[in-house]
């Protein structure tokens, strides 16, 4: 089936402690998957707690990567959502598991934007090839 | 099975053409959709493609909201990621709905950090009580 977007739920679970407190480094290690995966990143967002945890959203060309952590569990929540035919999503999965190094994964896989549920299905003209500053 | 976060994912089919097209109504509509659940926004970034389209990201105290449209299509992909007992999700749904006026919707409801999944059971002190600016 055929569908807009492809859109990854990625759990990791037993991530160190240290690395989920982390900040900046979480920032970051969203930002070089993102990178590596071939996504054009056109803005984000993130947001620190108190005591810890981040929440972050990285705004791509192909849609979005977002992350939310709970340090005290040792948990993060990922969310790799992207359309088209050029990002490489495993290779976005592989850095985060590297450098977040959770002792399990679960990842669900879905389509969104299944293009037999369309009213229009024949647009003229195709959006999100080019982008412009919002 | 008690998790630590509910994440509904949305697809709106079907929409006006013209709603679609109208960012700042979509990025009014997201806002507003997230207060009317009791959410607590901290921060967004929305983003507007060339010819039209806009992704759009929402950073809440309590995780996430996120849009992606496709107006030739008609198409919108909603997230709306929560924690905590205090969201109430289809207050949120249900704006969006009467706002963006899609002709079919489907709604997948996961949840996400499942309790019987995480190394660590019994942490001692809870994160995201409380937020302070990044």
């Amino acid at each position: 089936m055929k569908a807009l977007g492809q859109h990854v739920l990625v759990e990791f679970y037993g991530c160190p402690e240290e690395v989920m407190k982390d900040n900046h480094l979480i920032e970051k290690v969203m930002n070089e998957a993102a990178k590596a995966s071939g996504a054009t990143i056109v803005g984000s967002h993130f947001h620190t707690f108190n005591p810890y945890g981040v929440s972050g959203v990285i705004v791509i060309a192909e849609s979005h990567f977002t992350v939310h952590t709970w340090p005290e569990y040792g948990y993060a929540a990922i969310d790799i959502f992207t359309c088209g035919e050029t990002i490489d999503n495993l290779l976005a999965f592989d850095y985060m598991k590297r450098h977040l190094k959770p002792q399990n994964t679960s990842t669900i896989e879905m389509k969104r934007g299944q293009l037999q549920n369309m009213f229009n299905k024949n647009p003229q003209g195709q959006a999100k090839v080019t982008s412009v500053p919002s």
